[in-house]
């Protein structure tokens, strides 16, 4: 890597950090360049505005996904259902390791700008998009264990929604009361599709 | 109501609104003065910080929750569960009329507050909390239909999961495919659920 682009990405890492910690109105560029250990004047050479990094920050979480988010549950867990799983005992880790602080990166950005700043909105909907592909993709590979009229797509739609008001819930109470229970009923629908699927897969060997 | 209660409630009023359409760090006291038609002076009269505003807006929250958000509903259906699916379709009009602006009320400020403002904090948690309780009644008075061991409380959790969740897509799409998809999802487990318990009931009376 080039120092051009090692000084970028010091920038994106640091601006990454500080978004999720304390929200994008809250954080200047000053602090920014700071916390990556380099001057302002390269920050601005750049990111000549901070809506420049914060583009750059949501194209790196995307590219950051597989890498970082999914491979290690993935090599956890063979099957697909428990790489679901597998993710939500991930958000509920990192929350657990930062006391709270650390929930969605993408959720919490999503409530701040999705009124104000369109083009991060868009690229919001990109990282959704890209988790949601990839549990869709676990609900397909686990498909001839579910009921047959079982939709892989909303399935993965209904664990992220569950994930992002589990976060929420668990940073307003600072406890895992409310983010065991929404897991626990998920865990529940999701037993009861796989034990109707094998009921239904029983029925036409029969 | 006397003159000075007058002044008191419009300046909540406008406070709740704008806190809910900006953002608690984006507006500013000045602004509320303006919006409520109160002039300055008597606001800080009233409320001596911003801080003082925001718990009065969601004490006031607090108490409007049975009158505005689910007396209407609770008159539209007798049904307790209806009233659960009732209160999911209430948020999607909100959503709908406001164009994506007007999601869920507590569940943004959360995530703006929760580390910086442990006061409002807490009584963020009483606003979900007082949710929480006219949805666990509703799945208590379900109970009879319901498999054995169901557990209202973590039910109505993961019903508020669920909306803050599919609040959260709706606003970052612009659309109600997630949400509907996710209402989709509980409405599969909710008959599931129901289905298993009449079964129940029909084996245990046979």
């Amino acid at each position: 890597m080039s120092a051009q682009q090692d000084t970028r990405e010091k920038l994106i890492e640091a601006a990454m950090e500080l978004f999720v910690y304390q929200g994008y109105a809250n954080t200047g560029l000053a602090q920014i360049a700071r916390k990556a250990g380099v001057l302002p004047g390269s920050l601005y050479y750049f990111f000549p505005t901070k809506e420049d990094l914060l583009h750059a920050t949501l194209e790196a979480r995307k590219r950051l996904l597989h890498p970082e988010v999914l491979q290690p549950i993935w090599e956890s867990f063979d099957d697909p259902i428990e790489r679901v799983f597998g993710l939500l005992a991930g958000h509920r880790r990192m929350l657990e390791m930062t006391e709270f602080k650390h929930g969605c990166p993408i959720g919490n950005l999503v409530l701040e700008l999705a009124e104000t700043h369109p083009h991060a909105r868009a690229l919001l909907t990109q990282n959704f998009e890209g988790w949601l592909a990839a549990v869709q993709q676990c609900f397909e590979s686990a498909q001839a264990r579910l009921p047959e009229h079982a939709d892989a797509r909303r399935l993965a739609v209904f664990v992220l929604t569950t994930m992002e008001g589990a976060v929420m819930l668990a940073r307003s109470y600072r406890n895992f009361e409310a983010y065991d229970a929404a897991v626990v009923q998920l865990r529940d629908y999701v037993e009861r599709l796989l034990a109707d699927g094998t009921q239904n897969a029983n029925s036409m060997s029969a």
